[in-house]
């Protein structure tokens, strides 16, 4: 399996200009979202960028959760800007806005559709060559900085869907802690959550050699192989990390150690993710987020109704592990004693209730809202989430 | 960090022919020793290189412990070839010897010490391409396959040297275990104890971010970085695996899942170490098994003295962690710990000593050489191993 190349370290932006200047690059697009635009950490890439003499220009129009038609605004921007270098500076969001500009306008006759996950889109192989991707994740959540994978709402399916290869997987990411001290406390929770979930599923995920049909050459392996004795690594270190920092680091904006531990699982949990893939959490995820009626959540400065993506993955959670359990219940119980149920005198038939009782009073304790019916849906709304989850 | 590509499970070598034809190859080196060319692993390589009618030459004359003679053999032989890819088959020897072969035959006009480290080279940055390399490893010990390192032993110093660069990481490590069934039992052993040396020494290497001076640029970064939060995933876990596996690994050559165990802990220890670096039982090990006499290892089917590296590794081990714990003494705790080690009752201050016993007992239980003296070495030779040991 492919690892990205992560730098981690308080203040490791400020040589972003650097590395522009290593890769050669000599017009840069800065990608980032409107709210990020104002804020510390894309300062401090403006700054390198002016001390290095970087020519550039910024796209600061990214969507929080985006959709097809905010990636083909992106694109759009970026096919023009004939960019040779990419920096995205913001959460999950920005990240896969930028891996889609990147992708299309190094393929500027390829039609959307083309690299969409099938059935939605083609899923067609990536063969041509990208720029340089940079990512500096502001968020401790999606990992995007260490995967191949960009997601959207598809809005005339009202699902979300994405584009999966490594070859979108950006070149760098830089890891640096002293971002995640600007977000506010349900940012941290539910960036934290996709955390969870990200560690939780890749660790539970159907084994790599179960799966079939097996691809014939390596270089046809899908993205997601199913979980491996290298992924199992990142996920089981990742899920140590979130029981022991996520509620202080949501609680506290100030434990700085807590936080800077949090954006270090994040990468962890999304190179385990990244390369074994996710199940139901997500799978369920996509429509409770695409089907949104009138929710917004506290602490989210957007203008639109939305269902933060770690929320919608969390919510789910408790009943997916009770459910997956069965087939492999010795990994379900070590993750609930990871994240601090007794497991001593517990019966190996109760793997699946204990774990989904240990994550309802992790969440609880959070002040995670309470079921899908606090988000708005209803009994009536369960034929359509089941309908855009079955494409997942 | 940059961690390499690694392909693991039970008969991946047979698509090794498959992974040249999509690396375009036309001209493939197989490098190995004169013992494993008669050996199941090579003969996987060989199966299927005619399966996919892959042109190649085969170099059989790696030394088991490389001289700078054995690698300029074989950079001889690798510059005359003129490959347009090399496939390492076999232990840290032949992986070293190849990486070398490749680097050199990329580099023709340069001098043996251009990049050979300093003081004894010159220690150049590799700026040169060089071919693509895929390691297959056979003994479950040195991490070769995902290191940027190549050893050997200088004759005219009678000291272990290197050479240290990202540019020879291999592109591709194989891990199949089915490779280490063949292991005999000492082989296992001193490879397993590299493995754990690797661990303990990278864990507790000193941190990233107390070294100095600090490059001023990113890519003038060592291979060698120091601790740091990615390369303690991959240490602890794999000491994790060794104090779970390598007693059962080196007793039952029938125990595939110790063995495969251990063949991954070997890669993730490597990861780990590669980017960390090692420290004092490493550095003294260069001399003590540079400045071998007449030791003769059980196991090992060769035609000159030598001591095991692994061996020359793992006998100071416990006297350098009862010295190196006052660096960092809770990780030698928590090392000690994994290990086996009742530490409830420990006292902080007694880290060291705590490593030491711990060590001493399990190393006890593996029937390891008693101390220097076993291996040939009396207190008058102590002068030349303190000489050979200060340039590391």
């Amino acid at each position: 399996m492919a690892i990205s190349n992560i730098r981690y370290g308080e203040g490791v932006t400020k040589e972003v200009g650097m590395d522009l200047q290593n890769l050669g690059a000599r017009r840069v697009c800065l990608m980032t979202d409107k709210n990020l635009s104002q804020l510390p950490p894309v300062n401090a890439v403006l700054n390198s960028l002016a001390k290095y003499s970087i020519n550039f220009q910024m796209y600061d129009n990214v969507r929080v959760e985006p959709t097809d038609q905010s990636f083909l605004d992106a694109i759009k921007f970026a096919k023009k800007g004939e960019f040779d270098a990419y920096v995205a500076v913001g959460g999950g969001s920005v990240i896969d806005t930028c891996k889609a500009a990147n992708l299309y306008a190094s393929s500027p006759t390829s039609d959307f559709l083309d690299y969409v996950n099938a059935p939605i889109g083609k899923g067609k192989p990536v063969t041509v060559p990208l720029k340089p991707l940079i990512a500096v994740p502001t968020t401790a959540g999606t990992g995007s900085e260490t995967t191949g994978v960009a997601i959207f709402d598809f809005k005339e399916l009202k699902v979300k869907t994405g584009i999966a290869s490594r070859a979108i997987k950006p070149t760098l990411g830089i890891i640096d802690p002293l971002h995640t001290l600007s977000m506010p406390e349900r940012i941290v929770a539910n960036s934290g959550f996709d955390v969870l979930c990200h560690a939780l599923e890749s660790y539970t995920a159907l084994p790599y050699n179960m799966r079939s049909p097996c691809p014939s050459n390596p270089i046809n392996r899908p993205a997601y192989q199913g979980s491996n004795p290298i992924s199992d690594v990142w996920a089981v270190h990742a899920l140590r990390i979130v029981a022991k920092y996520l509620k202080r680091a949501i609680r506290n904006p100030e434990d700085c150690e807590a936080r800077a531990n949090m954006h270090l699982a994040s990468a962890f949990a999304g190179i385990g993710f990244g390369n074994a893939g996710v199940h139901l959490c997500h799978g369920m995820s996509y429509p409770i987020s695409g089907l949104v009626k009138t929710y917004k959540p506290k602490d989210y400065n957007v203008d639109h109704s939305l269902v933060p993506h770690g929320l919608s993955v969390v919510l789910t959670s408790p009943a997916v592990f009770a459910f997956t359990a069965q087939i492999h219940p010795e990994r379900h119980l070590e993750a609930a004693e990871i994240l601090g149920a007794d497991i001593r005198t517990a019966r190996i038939k109760d793997a699946g209730f204990i774990l989904a009782d240990t994550l309802r009073k992790f969440l609880f304790d959070l002040n995670v809202d309470d079921g899908l019916a606090a988000i708005g849906y209803s009994k009536a709304d369960i034929p359509a989430l089941v309908k855009g989850t079955l494409p997942q």
